[in-house]
């Protein structure tokens, strides 16, 4: 009972209207700037044969149905890029959750949920810089409505939001590196004042490798300032079948799941595209000053969480 | 291939961005006209050690982690009832995917999807009659948005919709079932040229048992006309910790994963309270006139699909 009593403590505080306002606010923004630019809003997808391998380890999350076995949505990247086969899906959106279960060694970050949303967006034959500019342009976007319509609510919870007239700041990462080691996203967070984009991160097989340039990749992450952190990832992807395949083969990644997927780039469907994924809940927690994660959601999916509810 | 071929075909219709706009513009006029009347939005929760055990059998979908069972959430209920609990959340919705693995008998309904989203809301200390005007302001808000905004749509869709300007009639569930026998709600949906309401169904325990007249419930469907069948379901919620244990009881529930939530019960923390969760494909489909719910989605979610993606 006594971790009821806390938990419930943590529910009756003076700032948990004030951010779910701010919640709201982000949610009813972002969805409707996108749908006024023409932007087509998909259901999530939450069971598939396949889903993004990821970029660090986290335990597997599958069931099984009917001899099938699906894996749980840790991001709807490959099903951004199929429903951009659609007829009039040139530019498309999710308001989509993830599941991705991680393991214990990164409890402390702050950042991380075992569930989150992300606002999840793909443009057909867009170009990384063009997924750049729809990011700085919502989130931009976003951050006005917040500051007009919850004055009150960044006042009770003591945070001051710039209007960040100015562009992001774009830097590449191996510049970063040099200069600051292996944490410097963490070092330039903290240093900046502005939200900011690093360009260039060597990760899954489905961002672009830059063609003229190998080992070079046309992906990017959006970092808020004040040490806030990671906000959103991006990338153009690959769409062309034998790119895809080496790709997935320097990852020693079996190919066998994905045999839906492959017969689709194959035969030629995939477009060139880009697009990105902002994380909510993180989005909420730099607007809000929160600094956990856990601070801006009723029910607590920390990672480690003792799962009360 | 030639399911691939298939499927991609059918991703190229024409009807498929109308369906798209349609279903764009009913998740923006819910949104914000639940925001414009105060409600606070929440996050979805997909995993948990408890869901809404239902009303009829479907397969586990459980996952394990760090050594708890978590079940996939099947509806929001429980965590509704427990956020309202927080300061400042006295209305509550969320846009909620539920998984349902459900068994191949009902392949043929046309209304059954194993992942779909709830426009799901719960308000403190309100009525049956409270939530059921609720649910008919929403629901005619989002056709009068339709209407005004997706003409084209419409007409390409060859779907007339009429303003149902009228109250929503309200039947109870044993006139009905004297009248026309155990396919009521079917033989009424096609009779009908108004969505409905039908109340007093006996169902999962949750639902508010009339103190007055034991046997009958404080709950309620919303039905759509022209034979498109059940559209939400709703209730007034037993909060009374005694009551609870008797209907858990006489439903032969195990009460041991529901410890925490019993325990929120006894100390007299859940508030009365009413709500509904819309299925948001369903109204999807009737808008759209569509007769099978694979039609509103780009990914075929329909009870015993073969998962291509």
């Amino acid at each position: 009972m006594e971790q009821l009593n806390e938990y419930f403590s943590l529910l009756d505080q003076a700032h948990v209207p004030a951010i779910a306002n701010i919640r709201g606010r982000v949610l009813r923004s972002l969805q409707n700037h996108l749908l006024d630019k023409g932007f087509k809003q998909l259901m999530p997808v939450l069971m598939s044969p396949i889903t993004d391998p990821l970029n660090h380890a986290v335990y597997p999350a599958v069931i099984e149905y009917e001899g099938r076995s699906l894996k749980l949505t840790a991001s709807m990247i490959f099903h951004k890029q199929l429903a951009l086969c659609a007829n009039g899906h040139e530019k498309i959106f999710i308001v989509a959750p993830n599941i991705r279960l991680e393991k214990p060694e990164i409890k402390h970050s702050g950042n991380h949920l075992l569930e989150f949303s992300q606002f999840d967006f793909e443009i057909r034959n867009a170009t990384l810089q063009d997924a750049m500019a729809t990011v700085e342009d919502f989130v931009k976007h976003a951050i006005r409505e917040v500051r007009l319509h919850c004055k009150d609510e960044l006042s009770l919870l003591g945070r001051t939001l710039p209007d960040y007239d100015a562009s992001f700041p774009v830097y590449r990462s191996e510049d970063l590196h040099a200069e600051h080691g292996d944490h410097f996203e963490k070092v330039m967070s903290e240093r900046m004042t502005t939200p900011f984009f690093v360009t260039n991160y060597k990760r899954e097989f489905y961002d672009r490798e830059n063609p003229s340039c190998p080992g070079t990749y046309h992906n990017y992450d959006l970092i808020y300032p004040e040490g806030f952190g990671e906000g959103l990832s991006g990338a153009e992807r690959e769409c062309d079948y034998d790119v895809i395949v080496r790709r997935m083969k320097e990852q020693s990644m079996d190919p066998a799941p994905y045999a839906n997927y492959l017969a689709v780039a194959k035969a030629g469907l995939l477009s060139r595209s880009a697009g990105g994924g902002l994380g909510i809940e993180r989005f909420v927690k730099f607007l809000s000053g929160k600094r956990h994660i856990r601070d801006v959601s009723l029910f607590d999916r920390s990672v480690a969480t003792s799962f009360l509810f």
